[in-house]
């Protein structure tokens, strides 16, 4: 194979590091259980949870708001969806809601991912590039395992993917320039957005990642420099032991 | 011990987790062997280049100038030094001195650091709070063996220590009051600025840091509420396996 090798990985974490979406399910279940309310699907509520992400990272990109952490939007849309299923956050008390958000921090790695990613790390650094701050990266490596480098990405840049200067950030802190650093995820947009800014891509597909429903950014598929099916294939195909 | 445990240690690293002057030393001596100078003494060359480091970053920390990486600064120390010496910079040439100026990325850890590390992290988390860049730390880390859940401090921070918001903004990107993060710390100074921003401190001595010289800060020291010979000495006090 004639293409460059990249010097660094950048990892998409949510959807391609961890199945944000069952851990999420199963998390939010006992919470639902307390307030009674075993009419509202847990699946949905993940769903409108991880729904309310874009629009709250929009207003952050596009200077509506200053920079906050992901974890401050996660709470704040966790109480939105709430009074929109007629519950009074407040009813839950500060505890139960910190406690509930902290979902997002223990996150179980797809079955492929800590193998993959110890491979990958024997012979490039590894480092999360996500939207998660981080005190949630942090918390989610210790909690599946996951042998970061560093996490850089969006509160490192101040501003979230896939604004450029996320990538661009990234790539100055491991001291390369964009073409030597490689986006992993299991999004197109994400990679084309990395793409634009001349760094290398390497799509991992996560069939699972919307509990059967289908990815909304399909529109987005190019020819990526790589393409597998899980990390531990992408470690075959860029030469780790 | 009825003192509350951090939820989180921060090391600084230089000194402190590695043994930057035999490092700097050794790899300095092919370099200045290669221009003939064997009559300068390799370890008061690495002194000189240390030395500059302070004044370099309070320019930045006065203002005087935007924040640059650690590297950039050990750069220009390097130039400024081998001036002083009536050697002309380029004439070593940029390969040779991007080089030279990484022998900074190769720091060998003290002989109890990976293990200590490794036993603090199955309790705490455990992250770099360092004046030295990402790309630094992550290349020392992979050199070293050195297990960091993040790397905080300077560049996360954009200021140096011991600037208050150096330890402050990691506190804070770990999702913490500042007096539930412990400064694990080989020098006086450092531990007191961290003191003055109500961190917890534990004191690690290195009496070999300065190659038999003595610590230039040791009128800082203070009744630290820990304080240890080595990092696996600090595991046991803070009741790690």
């Amino acid at each position: 194979m004639s293409k460059p090798l990249p010097r660094a990985l950048g990892f998409d974490v949510f959807g391609t590091v961890v199945d944000w979406r069952c851990s999420v399910v199963r998390q939010s279940r006992p919470f639902l259980d307390a307030l009674s309310r075993q009419d509202i699907d847990a699946g949905l509520f993940a769903d409108g949870w991880r729904a309310r992400y874009a629009p709250a990272m929009r207003q952050v990109n596009a200077g509506e708001r200053p920079f906050v952490a992901l974890d401050v939007l996660h709470r704040e849309n966790l109480e939105d969806l709430l009074r929109e299923h007629g519950v009074d956050p407040a009813d839950l008390g500060e505890e139960a809601l910190a406690e509930w958000n902290r979902a997002w921090h223990r996150l179980d790695p797809w079955p492929d991912a800590v193998e993959g990613l110890t491979r990958l790390k024997s012979r490039f650094p590894v480092v999360a590039l996500s939207n998660g701050n981080v005190a949630m990266m942090v918390a989610m490596a210790r909690h599946g395992g996951l042998p970061w480098d560093a996490i850089l990405g969006a509160e490192f840049a101040r501003i979230y993917k896939t604004h450029p200067r996320a990538y661009l950030a990234t790539a100055e802190a491991l001291g390369l320039e964009p073409s030597e650093l490689c986006l992993v995820a299991a999004h197109h947009s994400d990679l084309a957005a990395a793409r634009a800014c001349r760094l290398l891509t390497a799509y991992v597909d996560r069939p699972d990642e919307h509990g059967g429903g289908s990815a909304p950014d399909a529109h987005a598929r190019q020819d990526w420099e790589w393409s597998a099916n899980s990390f531990t294939e992408l470690a075959d195909m860029l030469g780790c032991d």
